[in-house]
């Protein structure tokens, strides 16, 4: 059968969630999948659009419990699960069970970390489902499309880490700059944090300020250090500090890096050369440093490269829309690698400013 | 030669403003259209990503000035008008000698009014195209759909007023309110204003902050007498406040009425029944106020109806993105119209939010 | 004893959410007071500035639970009640019982209503306390000052209705309008709905969006049907739909109004008469209508009144900071004249803009 | 003459703009002053409630042209400049040969650099009024406040310089940090820019977006280049870059330092004794990093140290309001010490929080 015989069937599972609503939102318009399944636990019952009223004008199913799914009748052909941390791995290990074929990206951080050790120190607890764990595979498509095309099990990967790793996995790659000497201060929007009611998330709290947190010890950490040190190599341990931006959508990571025998211009030449065939990573001129604004919406990562006054270094700009290439567009175009449809189907969004 | 045959070839008059990259943003995703034009004389030169960044991934026409547009060569089906209000009178004129069969959808102010007297009384001076006023139609797709169809040039609504007329025009026709006991209080995002810098759209100047503004005599006022009178067969003046809201896009208009031996549940039927067909108006469940967000980037246009607790009252809320369904949504909707696609190409995205 | 021989001590109860935080802010500056106590029962124990960080540079008193008072040693001038509406009823008859001649500035609505019917039927429930119901004077200290100086129990007013009653009492008593044909459009910022966690306030649940909300059925209504009733000797019943404007602090109300003999010009005249030696309330120039954006952080009224273009009708725009002026400026006000304090006392604060 | 026997007579050059606003802001409620000069070219004749209508409540002088001032019969005791880079040195210098005793707090960068060879270099041209630039005294009070007691001509620093310069200097003169190891990623509220109109600080174009800007040359980095190299006894070019957020007001600098034999808790412990008797630096528990909306509206700035994952490296951050403590409020700082007023007075005011 021929993926243009017929829709794939889709779930998503945690579909009262912001990643979930853009799952919606980008599905919706894909011409080759049907939105089968939205589960919600707590708002089981009700239609998505009182959760979400932009879909009113949509057919959507009706929001279910996740326990009251009949698995064996609906045979979805792929499950999104946009599930909390923890809770996930024995969520898709019981799915699993259930429906043994079933393709799964998951977009919590459950299967991000391939090594036991170093999910157990990360989150406090061995992993519940090791051996789906070795399975798993690191869902950053533009480095790791041809396993993820044959894979079962695609763990997506977060937000801020996408971001840093696109304009650095290749330059640690080329060894092109010290892997011991880079700073990654990173901005972010709230939807980042999610919907659920936060007294922090507030307007009141958000607007008209900003602030670092998680200073040192932020659990993305976990991830850069096992996808840095494998391109390059060795160890690495990068200096990271997330900070909140009062707006919805979109991360900056701004990048402090010393060329190894690599001027800031060879360093953008590698970026450049990097991602000349990519559909969703855009290097922009040398010296210019990119803008949240203009990826917003779309699955875009526009990378730049200047140099720094201080000879040797230079300052990297990476953005991508956080719930787009950072979650749910990141989803779909690994959707698109695994059920074998052109990567960018259903990506093509323009990104939406002013 | 059918529209399938070959992508038509599109011109935007007015590329580097908010309504012309708006214009842009749908075009690029338009599956029967390809941009062949975009003029701007301040940015002539310049590639469209320097004016804005986020289409350095599309390949556009450079920025052009309107002067060195060769159009006999040029040919183009369509031309999108997103030029000052004054001026564009005169541009257009001067376009169709040159061109003479060219379909034109202007998003300025120009050619609304039908009446010269009312456009000499609003703007100041007589109209310097009075031929080309008599012929334009006026582009509010959902209620002159087939005139529309026919038009050589279509005059594109105001945002507030498209608003406003979605919700009344039914309700003004079936004689069901009170014509001269409307109360139209609306709220705009900041780019119904433009992109040219003043002081009083500055960031400092506009967060954090709310005010009316051009009260009593807003010149979208003329644009609301003319179609709400056409609708309700008697003259009609209806109040009209402008508020500037601390947001990119979006408009609500809250609208006070009186039913005339209708209550506010018939008033709800009426709109109901009115739009049951209609792809970019959804008419929320009675008691329902619509929220600017869920329509946001969208061609959508959320209209509700709730009992005021003022007997014989009803409270209707409006809203719609002023840059799509406000301007370049609606004048690509008008476009498909024009050249015979179907109505919604192009217009399927679905509102970003959050 | 006068008040200049030792400041007064002062409590708050209720001090972790944003009526508590402003009156800290305003109290700090406040040259005739202390503050003698802080409650708040959830963060008993803490240091007020690990609940709001901006006063860590201030010597406070630790937050306190309110059961483990000693108010017997405390004796207490004057306390501010800034708990939850339907409990502050029983915890002030209690305070009252433990020390009864503590005066005291309620914040919350419970003693708003002077009609226990009214109060049932707007809250469901009997009133808890129903001799001091009758004893609470109405806090609007531009109305009731006289009787506030003498006052043991002040009901600070609602912010809407603060907005809304400064500008029309003074036409309703003067019969300048008609009471049959009022409609006001109110907006707020996000801090009118206080502190605590709630989904819908989360940031990206309010930014870049507007909406209405309570359409119908606002509780805030009660209380201008009572006072607009009173001023105008008859019952009046006002249209009245709030809306929620992507802001921190800051009600603007836009108020429509049918003259009754009397034209735009001579309603200005009336309050710019009635206003003339008020610290507090600015009438702007006729035609100007405010900004909530200069009131922001002061204790500032400022009101304005244009015609509208249908003959008859007016439109007055009145706005102030719903944290200050609308709840705790107000309520230092009237401490300030319960106390014999001058009534301008730590309330000069200039707003902050931009 | 004893300060208490009457008001300093005070000259605000450049009322209209944001920083003096600020100004007026402060010095209405300061004890010792009283505003007699508010000059405004394009302004000049209108009332300053027009041009900011926050300050309507108050008496000011109408805003003069500079021209027009008649500066023999005013004598003045003390003026601020708040004009624009480059034509402020002109003025002064014309200032000074009509009113020799003049104090002078000028809040351009106009005599912020010693040196006239950086001048030049930073600034393009050869210094207009070199022997003023040598008498000119850095207005930073905290570190210069003997030095400005006696000056005539106080040169008030950058927003960003302040807010780094506030962190860093104890450290480097403890040397407790490596000077060629120093990386500030700051980020900045819009009101930096000021309040001339500019696309770029469009509403539209800064909200809900986040980027860096003036990448590698901002000149604000000639003055950190001089302090920090007084500071270190040695040459320090510090890594510098600039961010844009949608907010207001203030500046948050996340700092990346190497200690040299210094832990990160010894930082603090330097900042903490550096800062113990200073009332407008407030350093955080260690751990503990700082928001800018704790600071807003006051003169504040809250320093915060915490212990990077990467061994030896520090990250601190550091906060103020760029129109109070970064411009305005450290003029009147300086003032106070220039006229021998506590330094605090009229500074007392709470950060206005939320």
């Amino acid at each position: 059968m021929s993926v243009t015989d017929r829709k794939a069937k889709i779930g998503i599972l945690g579909a009262s969630g912001y990643t979930g609503a853009e799952l919606v939102r980008l599905l919706i318009a894909h011409p080759h999948v049907r939105i089968a399944l939205l589960t919600a636990d707590r708002r089981a019952g009700k239609p998505m659009a009182e959760v979400f009223p932009q879909f009113a004008p949509y057919p959507l199913p009706v929001l279910t419990a996740l326990d009251a799914v009949d698995w064996a009748t609906l045979k979805l052909d792929l499950a999104f699960c946009a599930l909390p941390h923890g809770t996930t791995q024995k969520v898709i290990e019981d799915l699993l069970a259930r429906q043994p074929a079933l393709k799964i990206v998951d977009l919590s951080a459950d299967f991000r970390l391939t090594d036991p050790a170093a999910y157990a120190r990360w989150y406090g607890h061995e992993h519940f489902a090791p051996e789906l764990q070795q399975k798993a595979v690191y869902g950053l498509t533009e480095i790791y499309r041809n396993v993820i095309a044959t894979a079962q099990l695609v763990a997506n990967p977060g937000c801020y880490t996408s971001c840093a790793e696109l304009a650095l996995i290749p330059l640690l790659q080329a060894k092109a700059i010290d892997p011991g000497e880079i700073v990654i201060d990173a901005k972010s929007g709230v939807t980042g944090a999610g919907r659920g009611a936060r007294e922090d998330m507030q307007f009141a709290e958000v607007s008209e300020g900003f602030h670092a947190y998680g200073v040192g010890h932020h659990r993305h950490m976990a991830e850069l250090d096992q996808e840095f040190s494998l391109a390059a190599g060795r160890p690495v341990t990068a200096t990271f500090t997330p900070h909140l931006v009062p707006m919805n959508r979109g991360i900056l990571s701004t990048i402090y890096v010393r060329g190894l025998n690599a001027s800031p211009p060879d360093l953008h030449a590698i970026l450049l050369k990097s991602y000349a065939n990519e559909p969703f990573v855009h290097v922009l001129p040398f010296g210019a440093l990119p803008a949240t604004r203009h990826v917003r919406g779309s699955n875009m990562t526009f990378i730049g490269v200047a140099a720094d006054r201080v000879a040797g270094r230079a300052i990297i700009g990476s953005v991508l829309d956080n719930l787009t290439k950072g979650a749910s567009g990141q989803a779909v175009q690994n959707m698109n690698v695994m059920l074998g449809y052109s990567e960018t189907t259903g990506l093509e969004q323009v990104a939406l400013f002013p």
